[in-house]
């Protein structure tokens, strides 16, 4: 039988393509699987690339785009005006830029541009507090953040907007990996938060676009 | 200083009230919150109430509502045509009602009708499958599964909606406390599902209500 | 041998007293042990009684006190004014009330005034951002807290003086136990928060009156 | 004593050999292994070699066979016809090929042919839906998948033969590893789904061929 | 929309019914469920019920049979002989017989016999090597045993059927819930060993009926 | 076939008999079991019974014994002098003694006598350092312990005999259940200590019977 | 917006400087951050930097310094007595070496002296006794310890400083990654201890800070 | 201070000296230790060299010993007939050879023989039971195994010496780094068996000693 099956009609049943997880795959395969969506004149988006897998798919496809800290490698990085974006990625930490970087790909492919608020953890909380004004302009809010992961909990008793929240795998000892970040996001007493797998921008974002994608087809 | 401070405030910064967590709260303790409440001629949810506190609280409230499946007890259960209906909340099986109800019931407070779908769990397909047209109709869906989880995986690769899925505790052996459902549901690869703690219908239903708020203010 | 050898020593050679696990002895057992701290005009503390055993020994110690909440039960409760008061004990919600009133009685058997803050949880960050005046007066803060366990976060970033965070066993789902507030207070990246076990009031308490012997001593 | 000692009468009293767990044994020991089973004019599957191992050991062995995927060597493999195969292993995705490859070359060590049905998770189930009556024809099914391991589920409420499932540790977050995939599959709800360990897919072939051999022996 | 929804069509399409997990469903719903399928003329089985419940549907359905050990509950308990019997349960020890019950009287829903061979566990290898020349003739063994879990090791180094290992939650300190002996099952040594959810007779039963329908259905 | 096989032939074979895990046995049963025991003139232990079987026991068998502490059941005590005890039975609180006694009494079935030490937790070290020149007579230590478990490395430090290191269930927050203990023991730094099974004072009492025996046996 | 925003104000707040965790930052990020704070004339600490982001750092600043086994970088060493020591850092094993440094060299960024006293694991007991009467001289102590994580229970149960306990990682087995220290910590019977986070070294120095600090303005 | 304190006392105490664990020590400093040992003319191991670590001590000092497999470095191997010993090493599988040889090297340091039995799987259980009257003559047992850890169980059951489980890392998936192994021989239903830490051939070896000094110490 055949190696691989993409799932080229989700675009049709979802309005969201498939993302290949690239972490597992090798060059050649991510290179075949790639060709085909080329062939479609279709973008694509390639998540978790180790950075030589990256680089090797740069020389392959002209004019494509590889970010090294998220490994997420696109055909084709589209030119969004910053203006335009309906979502805020909020991050606690400058260790966690992955994860952001994952999530602003992603919405990159999809056509939606996103505002990226970096190092507003908790523990110094004037620089969220001086900030608030400019959040409650966005449709849905992404918020990501490793260690004791409290961002999303201040955030989410101070805004109204659909907040996603993203644990990271940054931080160590009880935090390393994650599962300190991710369990706190989940126990969180603010109303309404939902949680993400621990680093999975690219599930936050696509799950912003859901709520996008709502707000365009509401009349 | 006092023995408990109120956030009354929260609905105006955010559009919606605070939920009292009754599990640990003595009967005194929630008939004195909820004549708070009463006295602002508000409406008030107080949640996880166990049996005999609910029916302690039947009797001090006059026209209030307890379910004893879910705990929730409500000062005034709101009556709304199941036609309006934004949210639909599915699950895999009918011991997972105790969460939909929660939902269910958060819904109510916020003045928002809800269908329920139950028992269309993977294991028998077609009952979802016969259903998918029905479902379109709704701005989010909330999905309700214990034991291994798989249902938001499947209704997420065919709806487009948010999706927002609800592990319960319901399953025994590894799956005994929620965490198999959880975890499932935090690695799904259908694209863009987030997740709440577990048995959490609360806060699918605020998660919801988010949601539902921006459609609204959206112009 | 005997049955048990109390550590009668350790006021002197520490400066406070051993104090009686009570969750797993019988009440004839803690009678006894009570009994020659009386014998020795001393005072003493019995912590996590059931209620049942607190009631027993109540009967049997006249002038004694026991408080419920927390199972503590001290020979004779120490009238002491909370204007002298150096601790304060800052909780999240009133369902932690328990560990609060366990750390509050410690100090108590220790001579130590404490005030209490109770229903400051971030999720209604105003509510604790009201009283910073008021908690710089302090010489040590005892933070307390269930769910995602990120006041100390907060508090750490706001206040200077030393900080005993306190996880509880309040929550549900991955909150159930304790052990996300637990992990939360590890990774705090608030500098210098110090942790205890779950739900140890009585440990917070004394690891504060180790901080203020030190002072007293201090020229 | 002797360095090792070899269970050469297991295929007489099973009727299956004894695989060699290659992953923590020198060249060395593994190549003096394989010429004992050389000596006897029998065939040997040494399994999760590293390439480095796989490829001293091709050397040392004329005609033998190595995958590096999956790290199995074969003293040799056979040629079989597909059209025979009792056995289908099916995967979620093609991450989890290394683990179908372990259980197509331990059937081919044991001369049965199997058929593999790659990519097709239940984020898109058509694909699946429009093999169903193909997979009616095989005896016994390997279901493998790595992240939220639904697949089972679903092949299982859908397909009526004994249904092997094999956990991967492909995933991250709270997939790493693969205990979301495992827990999954054993605390499924469709009926009679056995698991194997993570990534066992030589253990998945060894229980398949269990049942073959049973049905050989079937008057 | 409906209370539940009942998968009346798993027997035609697989060929063994829906059973009904009656741990967190009252007797009310039980007692309707367990009337559709009367009404239908067909056995059913409601598994895990607590005492009362088993006691309360034993008097609302005249012939039926319950078991207290397991909780099992049959509308009709069939009689079949031992000596047709295809499967075999073997046990470590009489404090696992609520799962060889479970797996006794789940066989017993679908007409299959089962022989039972208890307390031969590992630390007394003679009561199992007495017996292994009996334990050829049946078709399929479900292995039983929970603290170590070492049977299924043992059993599976002798006999060469398929073999069906089920954990049990049976032990104390690390074995307490059955996680010992589930991971022991998982990383047994001896070839296709598979396995269930730690307490999971009921799905042992219905893996040896999809072998046992396979020899049926095979020429 | 038979509900139970006693394996009577474990004291020829090994020098000690089975003891009866009561804790998921019935009364029945129990007492079958133990009739079989008295009708070939031997003692017998049943362990970890309830309070109320042990009492109906009690009332069966004339001259048995029963320690609710630790739930142990002799068909028969012996009389044994202190002062020809091989072992000491060391244990950190008098939380511990349950532990302790099913130690003891496993003991006095193998007609051994044991010397108890309480109450000499690492907290105040010096209630075990007046004790170590009576210590140093035994054979063989059995160390208790729950909540940190720090007793058996400050022993092994101290002592030369062999030690066997019993984690107990004793504790709250991360020790509760006793694996804080148990891991404490396992990595202990203090050299050639060993261990058992959370609780498993039973075990400790066998282990030190298998060295008591091997002394016996010394020319 | 920008890239990273540096909490500057956190010394004027709380008395003591933010300090940067290097252990996913870039040497780029790192250097731009640490020239920020050399423009304001401040000195600042980089924490667990790896070898050859420590070397490239040391290279750009000079006057600079690194210490390769925690990982620590230092814009300036200060130069102070250890006679000035109010802080005493106590180790179990040479091993802790690299926690024993975080420590010393954040308290060296506060301007605090400390003194070590390394390798005093209760296995050996008379290493820590022999040093008791240095011990109380100090105002705070910092005990470091891996494995079973023992000398903070023995310290707490001699000493009446404020004592702060830090799990290492040091360990295999059950003790790996540092859990069984941390909950040995956590569950000290001995009074008042804290616990940070595994490997924290530098909030176990801000924590001893807060409490000099505290010392300090007392008047 | 110091940098490090040796225990070299511990000879007189216990009547075997400190082994130096050698994971996360620099050549540096062990060679430093080492020397102090050669000084007062006594024989030392370091247990737990990395490769480089060992060949680079080998040349530092003439006449010492290293075994690559398990890391143990020896200043003086002495040569003892195996015709001497008193314990036998048992273990599953050549993988776990790795502990064998720690044990094997410690005792060499204490100056006893032991006699290693490798491969005696319980999947081949003939290869066990025709060794069983040649290990009757041992006096202490030491087994290791990895994956399921059954083999003590079986051992157990069959022999009564003192026996010491050593769980070792081999395996994978739920078997990897051993806790599947230790959780089974803490479990373990054969009576009187002790446990170490994963991977502790070293602590088994001690403990065997204890009980061998116990012996020669007999009367």
């Amino acid at each position: 039988m055949d190696d691989y099956i993409l799932d080229m009609d989700r675009e049709n049943r979802l309005g969201f393509p498939e993302v290949i997880y690239g972490k597992s795959k090798s060059v050649a395969l991510l290179g075949q699987i790639l060709r085909d969506y080329q062939q479609e004149n279709r973008n694509a988006l390639a998540s978790r690339l180790q950075p030589e897998k990256g680089e090797a798919l740069l020389n392959e496809f002209p004019g494509s785009f590889f970010d090294p800290l998220s490994g997420a490698f696109l055909l084709k990085r589209n030119d969004l005006p910053e203006a335009d974006a309906k979502v805020a990625i909020i991050s606690a930490g400058s260790s966690d830029q992955f994860a952001v970087n994952e999530a602003l790909y992603t919405l990159n492919l999809l056509e939606e541009a996103a505002v990226c608020l970096n190092d507003v953890g908790v523990a110094g909380l004037h620089r969220l507090l001086n900030r608030l004004d400019d959040l409650k302009k966005f449709s849905v809010l992404i918020v990501v953040a490793g260690f004791e992961g409290a961002l999303p909990s201040v955030v989410g008793g101070l805004l109204s907007q659909p907040i996603i929240a993203v644990p990271t795998s940054i931080g160590y000892g009880v935090a390393e990996g994650g599962q300190s970040a991710l369990h706190a996001m989940l126990s969180s007493c603010a109303n309404g938060i939902t949680v993400t797998n621990i680093d999975n921008g690219y599930g936050a974002a696509m799950a912003a676009y859901r709520i996008i994608q709502l707000l365009k087809h509401n009349p």
